[in-house]
């Protein structure tokens, strides 16, 4: 089938699901779950088949482990929609509402997109994560998944559609496009008009090019160049502890620092302990003139290095003469994820915050905090690295769109 | 200047407007009032430049009027100014906090998006209106007007950049490109990273145009197909008046009714008052063959018909057998704007709201009530048709984002 027919199906099914009581939703996402885990092995054949095309292809042991489902894996995506089960349906919930000076009755109304795209990579879990966010927001889902899961995400999607529909909602919220197809990314870009907005997840070369060539709305995610910034009135002991989960936490999500910048009055108690703290936990480090003073282990950064997202176990350092410097530095190489100052100074930290144009600032805390669990927003579809419509992790109220709804009483305009 | 050039400064000028305080900005606001007063000769002597022009061109005496200012017109637009500075500064405003189980701190605050690009045709009062809007916003406006109010829009934006420069922000906040060259727009719509925002306010050609080609992201405006729907259960005089207020109290506006349904059930006592009506005003009616049989002016209607946006004296007419059918035509030919019911039945009242897609729903009102004067915005940028960031009228706080600030102690993520 093509995208635009399964964009079509979808428009469809979303005039049903945007009706949908919050009960039935609930009742979709409880079978999904139940589902997912009365036909596990079916999932689990599939996904062996997945692997093992993998190995042949071969697949790095990292994707391989992202890739693999087990029965504890499966349970553990199902519990995670039994948990958006929990959360408050954004549908519905009045805005803004006020009675107009003419005695008219406005309401801003949260309501679903209708349809919404997401292409995305590896993991399967996000398969099922993603229907179930876009169900719950009363959103039809077209998944555009990496050709290497094909056979698990068909799996999954075969188990949630059956779901769905014993749920009594159109199994058609839920749909997988060929993932095996350049041309399936390609129509989804251009189906404007039938899908109202789409959600590249992924790498940076994935989102440029979606950005670039789509016409339907793009929400753009994920490139993260987050900086710490070690300001002169940090404590020092705190901004090596925030530096060091900021880059080692984790190292391959798009909330890690990828660079620190430090600035030149307390570079000289503050880079020994941290050169250390990187040297203990294996993080090459590339830093400038100042920064190599301290360290023969330390390589000459290049501006590559700045504008790197690593994604590793590796990060750029950079000595600056002042905020203003660091502002400047942030500025140049950013890309708008995540930005953290360590300070003492309320002033610096004020400054820091004003002047910083990112999704998120942290004062004295790890850039690792951004995340939409950790925001308590109960479930994230991706983190918004744009200024338009939602900007940091997106839940569920970020998948709507808002309707006035204008009562009168036969009120005509003067 | 290039675009690219002129986009630039306007960066630099966005970085000090976005730490502007209110005092200043509402400040800016006075005295580029204050100037367009007083130095209203030398606006006028510029539009006198662009209406020699445009007879000369053969512009029609509608668009002249709409270009021609005289110093009654400029007090006015000077007004408009002061008002905006009246208005609630968006910038700053904390839209969602909370503290994290954590300890955490979360605040969700709202800031400028940096540069807005405009781009609209004729009227000059536009211009000085987008200024203000995005000055008091703390953003800084690239305006591209229309050729045809070259020297006008020239007059203008020199004088307010001098009343900015001398309220001391920078005056690049307000930049005027070149009317007269095509390239104008291109360049804008490609400098994506240093523009953050376009809104086309114009034609639907020059809106389609934005909206495929433009990489810097679009809010849509202004293209509206609006219909009238005169319930089974409608009061017929109260569907009577408000179809013809909606019809005809202005009608070159986007929320003007361009179609009217009418349930079969009331057609007989509906149609004759409303024909009888729609002759009385002026209108030319476009009716399938249920309203044909009730004049014989009623000329036949045709597809393209239940498409166009007229913008002028003519209406297309349809008789339908349900809610179900009317709303099944809106979904076809509706753009998304604003739709109206008439109807005393609660139950129809509901089930068209929820619905029917589209910026404003009217119970019982006039179209022409979806206006951000009319919502009590006090200030209005467009009226956006599109779904992603904001939907309908636009006021000071649809011109800004968000960015997250969080506040810990040397919080670490575990």
């Amino acid at each position: 089938m093509s995208v635009v027919e399964q964009a079509r199906r979808a428009r469809v099914a979303a005039e049903a699901l945007a009706l949908a009581t919050r009960t039935t939703k609930d009742a979709a996402l409880h079978a999904m779950a139940d589902a997912l885990v009365a036909r596990t092995p079916e999932i689990l054949a599939a996904n062996a088949t997945d692997l093992a095309a993998g190995r042949e292809a071969g697949l790095s042991a990292a994707v391989l482990d992202r890739l693999a489902l087990d029965a504890e894996r499966v349970a553990g995506i199902a519990d995670a929609l039994r948990q958006m089960a929990a959360l408050p349906d954004p549908v519905g919930e009045v805005v803004r509402g006020s009675t107009l000076p003419n005695g008219l009755e406005l309401r801003q109304i949260r309501v679903p997109f209708g349809v919404v795209g997401i292409i995305y990579e590896a993991r399967p879990n996000v398969t099922v994560d993603a229907a179930g966010i876009c169900l719950k927001s009363g959103n039809a889902a077209l998944l555009r998944g990496s050709s290497s899961a094909a056979n698990s995400n068909s799996a999954l999607v075969a188990v949630l559609r059956d779901a769905v529909a014993g749920a009594g909602l159109p199994p058609d919220a839920v749909q997988l496009l060929d993932a095996t197809s350049r041309d399936s990314v390609k129509e989804l870009m251009r189906a404007r008009g039938l899908v109202d907005v789409l959600i590249p997840r992924g790498g940076a070369s994935l989102i440029r090019t979606v950005v670039e060539e789509s016409t339907v709305p793009v929400i753009e995610t994920g490139v993260g160049n987050c900086h710490v910034y070690v300001d002169a009135a940090a404590d020092v002991s705190m901004a090596v502890a925030i530096t060091l989960n900021a880059k080692t936490q984790r190292l391959s999500t798009c909330n890690t620092a990828e660079s620190l910048l430090v600035h030149a009055a307390v570079a000289e108690t503050f880079l020994p302990p941290m050169l250390a703290a990187f040297a203990e936990a294996g993080v090459t480090v590339h830093g400038d003139e100042r920064v190599v003073a301290h360290s023969a282990a330390v390589l000459p950064v290049t501006e590559e290095d700045f504008a790197t997202e690593y994604l590793a176990a590796e990060i750029s350092v950079a000595v600056v003469d002042s905020l203003d410097a660091a502002v400047a530095h942030i500025r140049r190489y950013g890309t708008g994820h995540t930005e953290a100052i360590v300070t003492d100074s309320t002033g610096a930290a004020r400054e820091f915050v004003a002047r910083v144009d990112a999704a998120a600032v942290m004062v004295n805390a790890s850039t690792r905090f951004t995340d939409g669990g950790e925001f308590g927003f109960g479930a994230e579809i991706g983190i918004s690295t744009q200024k338009l419509h939602a900007r940091g992790p997106m839940g569920l109220p970020e998948l709507t769109s808002t309707k006035y709804v204008v009562t009168g009483d036969g009120h005509l305009r003067g």
